[in-house]
C-alpha cells in the first residue's frame, strides 16, 4: 500500500489532468442535443477501466448506457460496490459562468468545471485509487464492482431495473457513494441519513372559464384564493405540518444526533447569507441543522393559476394549481404520505371548487448503519488521510439508490463525500477542490486497505 | 313625436340594416393591427351622425378618435349628453365563435357579431331615435350631445382629458349611457350603483435563486408558501375582507334596497350554473345580489411564483407574486383603500420574505341619485316602451366615466341598459336582442319627450 500511497504523490499533477480530459466531455443527459456526448463519455470511462485491468463493459438501457467495471481475485474476502455517474447537469443559464464549463480551468487551488464536484471529480477519486495499487503491482486487498450510470441527473430512472435484473453481477459486501459534501472545509463527515421525497400536484377548478370580477366577484369561489387558504393550511403558525398522521411514522431525533449537530461548527448568520433570504423559518423546536436533515417538510416548489402579465385583469380564474414536495425522514413512506395528503387537501378544501390530487411518485427515506464495517474502515481511513476523524452528519436531500441497494442488494451504503456545500453543484461555475481530491484518493487508497477482512 | 314613433315601426327592418352596418367594423382597439380598421369606424359614426343633420367631428387623442355630435334648438332647456363607444373587444378565442365575429347574422331574434351589445346596438338605439325625430320634421324636444369614444375597452385612457379640456363644450343637464343590461329578459332595470375597483400586485422574495429543496427545505422562508399565508389572511372563514379599515367608509345597504333586491326574480341554482361553478362562496350575512352588486371583495386575479411545467421540480422557489383587485362600494376610496391593503400586507408578512406591492390605480364606485329628472323621464318611458315599470339594479363592474361626469360637468348619469346578463359581451358569440334593440329606440323617443321641462 505504500507504494500505491507515492504513486499518488508523483501523479498528483497526472492526476488532475486526468480529470480534466473526463471534465471535457459535455455529458449532459437531460438534453438530447448532447447524446452524442454523453455516449463518448461512457465509451471514455469504460477504456480508462480497461487501462487498468480491469474488466469493463456497458450495458445499454433505454436511455443513457450503464458503464460497469469488475476487479477480482480469489484471495479476497470482500466485494465493494462503488456507485456514481458521469452524466452532468445542464449548464444553463450559461452567461453566470466565469469559463466556458466543458474547458476545465484551475483558479486558487479548485479546479472548475461541470461535473467537477458532481460526480466526474468523485468518482474518478475511486479509480485513480484502484490505479494507485494496479500501477504499481500492489494486489488490491477488495473485490472491486463499479456501477457509473448516465442517468443520475435525470433521475435514474432505468438504474433500479439493470440492479433488479443484475442482482447475481451485483453481489457485495458494502456500497460506496461518493457523490456529496464534506461537513465543512477540512471536516470530514460521513453520511448516516438521508430524507426521501413525495410528490404531488394539486389543481383546483371553479368555474368553467375566467369570470369578470365585477359581474360576479364577491359570489362564486375563486380557486386561487381557496388554494391559497389550503396551502396556508398545510402548517400551522409554529411551522409543524397539519396534514393529519403527518409525523406518525417519524424516527424521532435521539439524544445522540441532537448533541453531536449542536457541537458542529454552524453559524445561522452564514448559513442564510448564503441563500440571500431575508430570514429563517421552520418547524418550532428545532434547530436548523435538524430542520434540514431530520425533520419532513411541505414544500410548495410553484403555483400558478390566472393572469400573471403586465398590469392587471379583472377575473375570478377559473382555475389553479401548485406543486408540491415533501421530504421525508425514516420511517415515513411516500406512498402512505401521499395519501395522507390526499385526504387531507380533500378534506380541508371547500366545496365550491373542484379538487384534483396528482400523485407524482416519491422515494424512501434512509438510515444507513454506523456500525457496518465499511462505516468503521472509513473513519479510520479519513483520520488517516486528513488527520481528523469524521463527523457525523445527514443530508437533507434524496439518493434514492442507497435503498435500492439495501432492498436488492441487501448491503448498506457508505456515503462519503469530497466535496464541498459551496462547490455550486446544479448552479454556475461549479467547482471542486484539488486538495481534496488528492486526500479523497489517499482515503480510498486506505479504505480498500482497511476493509479486508 | 308620434311620426317618430310610426317611423320605426316602419323602419324596423332597415334599422336592423343600419346594425349590421356598423358591426361589419372589427374596431379592435386593443390591437394595433385593427387601427386603420377603427379609424374608418370613427370616421363612418361621424358621418351617421352628419347624415341628420347634427353637427359632428372628431377629436384626436393619443389613441383612438372620439367623435362628437350636436343637436341644438335655442327653445330646448334641456340639454343630454349620450355617452358610447365604438371600439370593441378583441375576438380570440376564435375557434369559439359559431360565424364570423364581423360577420353579423340573425337567429332566434337575436343579432350576433362582436360589439352587438357591446357598445354599437346599444348607442347606435339613441342615434336612430334622433333620426326617428329629425327625418319626420318633428323638432327634438331636448338638446343632445353625443360622446362616442374608440377607448372603452382599454381603460378609456384619454377620456378623462377629453373632458376636463372640453368641459365648456360638454355642458349638459345629465348623462345617459346605455352600455349595459336589463335585470332580465322583459324586466328593464335602471341602474343606479356601480362598484368602484382598486388594483393592486404583490410580490414576495425569498432567496436570491430558486434553492435546492432537499437541501435548504424546512429552513428557510418559502416565498410561494407565504403568500398562500399572506392571502388565507385576506378573508375570515366567513369571507369577510380582513384588513384594517376596509368597511370603514362602506355605506350600508338601506332597508328598502335590501327589500327590492329580495323580490327580484333570482335563482340561485340557474345562477350558479351559469358559470359552471361547483359552489357558491361569499361575505356572510348577505344574498348573492348584495354580494355583487352592494358589497366590496378583495379577489386574487392570478398567482405566479416557482415551477409551472410537467412533473415536479425540488425548489424552494426565489420569489412569488399575485394580482388582486378589490370591487368597491360607496362611499370607499380606491386610493385609501390601497393604502390600507399595502399596510396590511406589511403588517401581515413574515419578515422571513421582501414584501412589495405595486399599486395600480383604481376607479370610485358611484350611487346615481334616483331622484333625478332623467330618472324619473326613464322610468315613464320604459314604461311606454315595455309596458312595466323598471327595476332599480346595481352592477358589479364599473364605469369610471360616470365620477367624472360627476366631478367635471356636474351632472348625474342614467344608466339605462337594453343588453341581458347572457349576451356573451366580452365573449365568443356576442349577441343582442334585436327586440330589445327595437324597444330601446322607441324608449329613447319618449326620453328625450320626456326629459323636456
Amino acid at each position: 500500500m505504500d507504494k500505491a500511497l507515492q504513486y499518488i504523490e508523483k501523479n498528483r499533477e497526472n492526476f488532475v489532468e486526468e480529470l480534466k480530459k473526463l471534465l471535457q466531455f459535455p455529458s449532459v443527459s437531460a438534453d438530447s442535443k448532447y447524446k452524442e456526448d454523453v455516449a463518448r463519455c461512457a465509451d471514455y470511462v469504460q477504456k480508462r477501466f480497461e487501462s487498468l485491468g480491469l474488466e469493463a463493459r456497458q450495458y445499454p438501457t433505454k436511455g443513457h448506457p450503464i458503464v460497469f467495471a469488475e476487479y477480482k481475485r480469489p484471495e479476497n474476502k470482500r466485494t465493494l460496490l462503488v456507485y456514481g455517474h458521469y452524466d452532468v447537469q445542464p449548464v444553463d443559464p450559461l452567461n453566470l459562468w466565469n469559463k466556458p464549463p466543458f474547458e476545465p480551468h484551475i483558479e486558487n487551488g479548485h479546479i472548475y468545471a461541470r461535473g467537477a464536484t458532481d460526480d466526474k471529480g468523485q468518482f474518478l477519486i475511486h479509480l485513480l485509487a484502484t490505479e494507485s495499487y494496479l500501477k504499481t503491482d500492489t494486489p488490491l486487498p477488495v473485490n472491486l464492482k463499479f456501477v457509473i450510470e448516465g442517468e443520475e441527473e435525470i433521475a435514474s430512472n432505468n438504474l433500479d431495473d439493470f440492479i433488479h435484473e443484475q442482482r447475481d453481477l451485483l453481489t457485495a459486501d458494502g456500497a460506496i457513494i461518493s457523490d456529496g459534501s464534506m461537513y465543512a472545509p477540512e471536516v470530514p463527515a460521513i453520511t448516516y441519513g438521508l430524507r426521501g421525497i413525495a410528490a404531488a400536484e394539486i389543481k383546483l377548478i371553479g368555474p368553467n372559464r375566467d369570470l369578470h370580477s365585477g359581474s360576479f366577484g364577491g359570489s362564486i369561489c375563486n380557486p386561487v384564493t381557496e388554494l391559497a387558504r389550503l396551502i396556508a393550511r398545510f402548517h400551522g403558525d409554529d411551522y409543524h405540518v397539519q396534514i393529519d398522521g403527518f409525523y406518525d411514522d417519524v424516527r424521532a431525533l435521539e439524544s445522540w444526533e441532537r448533541e453531536a449537530f449542536a457541537n458542529l461548527p454552524h453559524s445561522e448568520e452564514e448559513y442564510l447569507a448564503t441563500t440571500g433570504s431575508a430570514g429563517l423559518a421552520g418547524e418550532a423546536g428545532y434547530t436548523t441543522l435538524e430542520r434540514i436533515w431530520a425533520r419532513p417538510t411541505c414544500e410548495i416548489n410553484g403555483i400558478y393559476g390566472g393572469y400573471s402579465g403586465e398590469g392587471s385583469k379583472t377575473i375570478i380564474p377559473s382555475w389553479a394549481g401548485a406543486k408540491v414536495t415533501m421530504r421525508l425522514v425514516p420511517d415515513q413512506n411516500p406512498d402512505d404520505i401521499l395519501d395522507k395528503f390526499e385526504s387531507y387537501v380533500k378534506k380541508v378544501a371547500p366545496k365550491g371548487v373542484k379538487v384534483e390530487v396528482n400523485k407524482l411518485g416519491g422515494a424512501k427515506p434512509a438510515i444507513v448503519s454506523r456500525d457496518s464495517f465499511l462505516v468503521k474502515a472509513a473513519i479510520r481511513a479519513l483520520q488517516k488521510a486528513y488527520g481528523s476523524e469524521p463527523v457525523f452528519m445527514r443530508e437533507g436531500g434524496s439518493i434514492p439508490i442507497v435503498n435500492v441497494f439495501k432492498e436488492e442488494l441487501g448491503v448498506d451504503t457508505l456515503l462519503l463525500g469530497f466535496g464541498q456545500q459551496d462547490d455550486n453543484a446544479h448552479s454556475p461555475n461549479e467547482k471542486f477542490s484539488l486538495s481534496d481530491f488528492h486526500r479523497g484518493i489517499i482515503t480510498a487508497v486506505h479504505l480498500f486497505s482497511e476493509t479486508q477482512e
